[in-house]
């Protein structure tokens, strides 16, 4: 699926989804219509997370998901994911094109007009735009009190590959994201500690579609 | 140069380096007559890390000494280094193979027999055995009182791959290390804590001369 299609995005991080594992999650969300789903898992050592990977590429592939690492290129080529994301921080996104070659997706994390045109320059095929509204669960975002609808409609204006808003989105404030332009939503805790995953991922789902045709969908909340 | 030719080796941390840049450290140790150079650098960022690897690959090749990666075989690849050294919690040593190809040096860090026979039987060209006498400067280290000179030889006996001791050694009392088989000793501190790294490096080395050698170079410490 090109990231252009994807409406809602998990995030993993087991140590997030109370008391859940990441696989348990995963399906779950998958059940209730995941597009995308990002290999994260901060602070676990590179074994872990590959052997999760084999996992999560088995369930994923079944179900026709995107599977996408962050930050370890090694990584996605070892368990055959669709790509790779990269934070400021991480590779450069014209490096983790090089290294994976011309077919697999390579998303980057901004949070400026100024970093996304060079993203899309270096060779990213999608964005993720945020702090959206703020969050607690990625200890790396770049403004805490978020950057807002507003900014993934200004990125929007400047770029043309999609954009997935990302921090503090919810099925409650969805909508607005992609109004302004995004293509989906990405989350962590929305999905990992819901008490139904699989629910809440289908939820979030509505709440972007909405977003896109605030017409003829559930009214917004702006 | 073949890892079986390694004398000393460093493993670099900056923020064991008494306020020197990793730079400054390689430079010196080169001088001294260092032959190979990991970046290892825990608890920083890829792209700190990625850029400093490209630093360190214009040093060490104009040198003619081995740069290795720790863990990233994204980041080995993406600055050309001559390859990656894998703990038991990274990924695994076959994996690595396959990503880096045939040509590239793959080491593994090991600290029992069985663990070592196996990195042998996955392809990995050198093994890094320790904890040899105990250390502060690497956190993972799995044995914290050390495996001494006596798991060196145990492990050079059942393998035919070179060793490398690592963990608290020093050129007091590398000399058994290198006695017991290990072809060389690796060292964060012993280096990149000296007011001379340069002398530090040289007097390393011939503490691995001596242990080779007993008879014809300086009385060992055993």
């Amino acid at each position: 699926m090109a990231p252009s299609n994807w409406r809602t995005y998990l995030v993993t991080q087991e140590s997030l989804s109370s008391g859940r594992s990441t696989v348990e999650i995963v399906r779950e969300a998958i059940d209730g219509g995941i597009d995308a789903v990002q290999l994260r898992e901060k602070d676990t050592d590179t074994r872990w997370r590959y052997e999760l990977g084999l996992e999560l590429r088995e369930l994923t592939a079944a179900a026709g998901v995107d599977l996408i690492v962050n930050d370890r290129v090694d990584v996605a080529t070892a368990i055959d994911a669709d790509g790779v994301h990269v934070g400021q921080s991480d590779l450069p996104v014209a490096i983790a094109r090089d290294l994976l070659g011309p077919d697999a997706i390579v998303g980057c994390s901004t949070s400026t007009v100024e970093q996304a045109e060079r993203a899309e320059a270096d060779g990213a095929d999608y964005l993720g735009v945020g702090t959206i509204y703020g969050t607690t669960s990625k200890d790396d975002a770049v403004e805490k009190d978020g950057v807002g609808p507003k900014r993934v409609a200004e990125i929007a204006d400047a770029v043309s590959i999609p954009i997935v808003g990302i921090g503090g989105v919810t099925a409650d404030n969805a909508g607005p994201v992609a109004e302004a332009g995004a293509a989906g939503v990405a989350v962590i805790s929305e999905i990992t500690t819901a008490t139904d995953p699989s629910r809440a991922t289908a939820r979030l789902a509505a709440a972007v579609e909405s977003g896109k045709s605030p017409e003829s969908g559930e009214p917004t909340n702006e």
